[in-house]
């Protein structure tokens, strides 16, 4: 039996609205869902949504402006609860859109880390030509400076997700840099290089920018400075042409007329690229599935989040990378 | 009166078949221009055009896979002497579609650099939602690891080129982030912030990856492996965006007929995204007007790029950096 995905449900710009409503959504679509938080509230949201969802009490929450450290001394905030219920084995998943820092620490703080990986990632997928139709971005954000060893340990885990998360048997490793030959990059890429290459992985070599949405790679690896500058320009850019594109279809009679024909075709689109649609991004390196979704995320993504760490915690993943499974 | 644009015209994977016809395009459009390259193939693919342009012989030419480093011993190269033609006061200014980091060797290598300027830098313009319509990004890629001071010079630099070049009278600075708060980021910029923010600069404070295009900042700051990254995606993704609407629209019979209707709108959007519109990018802090081409450029790239040099040559932008005027 699947063991429940447990939400702070407290965490987000929209708590609990928008985090109860994604619950719900997701209880219908066959996740079990435990919701963590100030019960009260909890309660009287879902009584106003009417629907029903377990609830386990947690009497405080790590707000936006607070510091990530704050989860290491306030134990009964909603994030830490969330994370104990997966070490306890009470939960098989955790997830926040709250405070990105702190789900962080929390998750370091109480789940630990797999052996052998010194730095946990976060992994962002997004909508690329590779056959699996999107590329694994590691790390989109969890460390800011590293050091090759680590850029390793994001290849090797960015490949077993790519595997047990998006079906590619063997994924094409590409190194995030300025130039395709070996000695273009900087000095972490130039020192990382031939750690990757003498890998068991199936290193395709440096990819630059323009390579990353292409069929070039199917994890894309970086250090996460770099790699959350890319996420989130590829999510902007994205954004500000579909808005430069409505514009430019209602400049003229006849481009309006055709945009009534083709705005379901763009509409499509549009919502492939737009990042509720993955809900939220694994941290992965700690021993349990945590993830950590935007502040602004709508039902929508709150329930994509949900079905995502159900699957990450059917998958085996965690225990694929080198953590003894939870007695 | 102007001082001819020299050009490279043996640099590029095209040329000099595309160089040259983007320089008689250029003349055209009232830009005087000198033809650096190999006379006797040059003087042919004139006569092949039916074209006349002012040529400077030069014996060597200096190929994608040589090293950058060979333009200190072969003197008689092609971008060598155009470089030369600008040190000497015969040309206003440089351009070159070949060999970049050649380029970018020989700029230093003969012009020099400004006085007070550590590290040229290459500065891109990406189509942005700021008031100029775009943003100014430094460095986009000539100096992979760079300290703190570098990255105000770089600053000092933007901010002088959208006054002078795009007419924006006090640029928004932005340093290129993980997070708004000033101590978000890597190393490098958590101690560039604070030299920023005490400089007499318009500084914002950080921009994200998802303020880049939006109108948050006219110069974004950073190191060239980030900024070489965020330029190649930007319009790496703006093709494979393009690509994906076109697939859309011809799905259904309906988008079909749509297309027709709305494809000039977006065909001009998609022009207006093509970095053949700005030609070239221009490498800020050596003493002479310098730009930096895609290989693979066209002849419209070719003619915009020299319309840029000639307006950069015209603009006193060099002299204004902190560079004496050549006598």
């Amino acid at each position: 039996m699947d063991l429940p995905v447990a939400l702070d449900a407290m965490g987000g710009d929209f708590a609990p609205r928008e985090t109860v409503a994604g619950a719900l959504l997701a209880r219908k679509a066959g996740v079990a869902v435990v919701l963590v938080g100030d019960e009260a509230r909890l309660r009287e949201e879902l009584a106003a949504q009417g629907g029903e969802l377990p609830v386990v009490h947690a009497a405080d929450v790590i707000g936006m402006h607070d510091q990530a450290t704050e989860v290491r001394r306030r134990r009964q905030a909603s994030i830490n609860v969330a994370m104990r219920l997966v070490k306890e084995g009470e939960a098989g998943a955790a997830v926040s859109m709250g405070h990105s820092g702190a789900t962080m620490a929390a998750a370091l703080f109480t789940l630990g880390r797999v052996p052998g990986i010194e730095r946990p990632a976060i992994l962002a997928e997004i909508p690329s030509r590779a056959p699996s139709g999107r590329v694994h971005l590691i790390d989109a954000g969890a460390n800011a400076d590293v050091r090759p060893q680590h850029l390793v340990q994001f290849a090797n885990m960015g490949a077993a997700y790519a595997k047990r998360m998006s079906g590619v048997q063997r994924a094409r490793v590409g190194l995030l840099s300025i130039g395709e030959e070996p000695g273009k990059g900087n000095q972490l890429v130039l020192e990382t290089h031939p750690l990757l290459a003498d890998s068991e992985l199936d290193f395709v070599g440096n990819v630059e920018g323009r390579d990353v949405l292409a069929d070039a790679a199917d994890v894309v690896v970086t250090d996460g400075f770099t790699g959350n500058v890319v996420l989130k320009l590829a999510e902007g850019e994205a954004r500000i042409l579909f808005g430069w594109i409505k514009e430019a279809l209602s400049g003229s009679l006849k481009a309006k007329l055709g945009a009534l024909l083709v705005k379901d075709a763009l509409r499509e689109l549009a919502a492939r690229m737009d990042p509720a649609e993955y809900g939220a991004m694994p941290l992965l390196g700690v021993r349990g599935p945590a993830f950590i979704g935007h502040g602004a995320s709508d039902r929508r993504a709150v329930m994509n989040a949900l079905l995502r760490a159900r699957r990450m915690a059917a998958s085996g993943l965690v225990e694929a990378l080198g953590a003894a499974p939870r007695p």
